[in-house]
């Protein structure tokens, strides 16, 4: 694929990295951001609404790795919202390298703005990899200000991020997010005030013997906030200190 | 051990088992309880109070399991409080039997009055294994009574047991509970309206590639409510199905 789309126009810094699992290329730059495993766990954990007339949002899109990880998962449209514009630049040539400027739209915007661009009540699912860590006073930050903002919570918190995701969803709607296990409590007591009951978790854990470091989250609007699912745990590296077969089938494919 | 302790009188059914790991016998019974792999998951997860004058409190003890399970690891007293006067009396005749009158006191009666016999704020540690089921109209419940009123909440609740167990703490003291990973979310909700910010977590596997169905937790009296930990997956069974190197560990020793 690819040859019929235009070479991509690469700023200083910028590579292009290939998803293989899902046949993508993805503009990237380690000065600037490349996106984690956390984006493929929470793309591989998602269930994106299948049917053409299905509606997803990517809320702090980055330079898209989700939304573009779930891209040939679904028929229906996607809209990634990012803050900054260099992410959401970046973002919007990766779509444009993958010949999916029909299906994506990049809305480079404050995501608490995001209901004058699309209805309240009209999207299928939502996804989101929010900063993991409070802005607190006292916290060191990435020096790299475009880090410092995809990380902390300076330009938005875990709340507004679920207050736009409950606005956004329909009835029924799906939100799946990505954090950390340390504030797994806090997301989901965030979301039950906000209309959304967490149905599915997946805690991701580095190898056996360790701590999780990752968690993945399935609620549903207005949903029935009782009978938690825990799926089965998910090791990031088997014994020999070599991705599992999980992650390495998300990666890489069958 | 046992050479100078009476012979313990069994009444029909009833039988001694054996929990290698901690050298403790125990009188069971098919047709009215015996402990279940829970009762050990709590006995290890949770962590008793070692100096003599560390004050523990087994609710919804059951015949006893997972107090006599812990009873080695401290040198502190343990309060048991079992509403079933046919529970209470296997478990008195298993701390006879295993000469630990001195440590371990059954309280037979409602957990709900135990106030008036143990001190309020007085107690460092508090296990519980309360009854898994909410007691709905039309849910199908074990015709045996003994274990329809161990696993279904009908004389005491989710929350009655999380209410006392923070009445009974001290500041700072330490809850540990096991539950069924589907009310996780419902028991730290009523853990944090109670004053018991939960703190780690572990969940327990049936084997891997499945969904949890365990999970053990524990809370802080007066707690800051972050920074949970999700403890390393805990596996029941291994890929040949017989019991994980952990839990063979956990029931007959190294």
């Amino acid at each position: 694929m690819g040859d019929n789309l235009p070479t991509p126009e690469l700023q200083a810094g910028e590579r292009i990295d290939q998803l293989y699992s899902q046949d993508i290329q993805i503009i990237q730059s380690s000065q600037v951001f490349s996106f984690s495993l956390d984006a493929v766990l929470l793309a591989h954990f998602a269930k994106p609404p299948v049917k053409s007339t299905g509606r997803m949002v990517d809320l702090c899109s980055g330079n898209g790795a989700v939304g573009l990880f779930m891209a040939h998962r679904t028929r229906g449209k996607i809209a990634m919202v990012e803050l900054q514009s260099r992410l959401a630049d970046m973002a919007r040539r990766s779509i444009a390298l993958n010949g999916l400027t029909d299906q994506i739209t990049v809305y480079q915007q404050d995501l608490a703005t995001i209901t004058e661009q699309i209805d309240k009540d009209s999207v299928d699912v939502v996804v989101c990899n929010p900063p993991y860590f409070a802005d607190e006073p006292d916290s060191r930050k990435n020096p790299n200000p475009y880090l410092a903002i995809a990380r902390h919570e300076i330009k938005t918190t875990l709340e507004t991020t679920i207050q736009v995701t409950s606005d956004l969803l329909k009835m029924n709607g799906k939100a799946y997010f990505v954090h950390r296990p340390d504030r797994f409590l806090e997301l989901a007591t965030l979301m039950g005030e906000h209309r959304l009951a967490v149905k599915r978790v997946q805690f991701v854990y580095p190898k056996a013997g360790r701590d999780a470091n990752i968690v993945l989250v399935e609620a549903i609007k207005d949903g029935k906030a009782t009978g938690l699912k825990v799926l089965p745990s998910l090791m990031t590296y088997d014994e020999n200190s070599e991705y599992s077969a999980s992650v390495k089938k998300m990666l890489y494919g069958e």
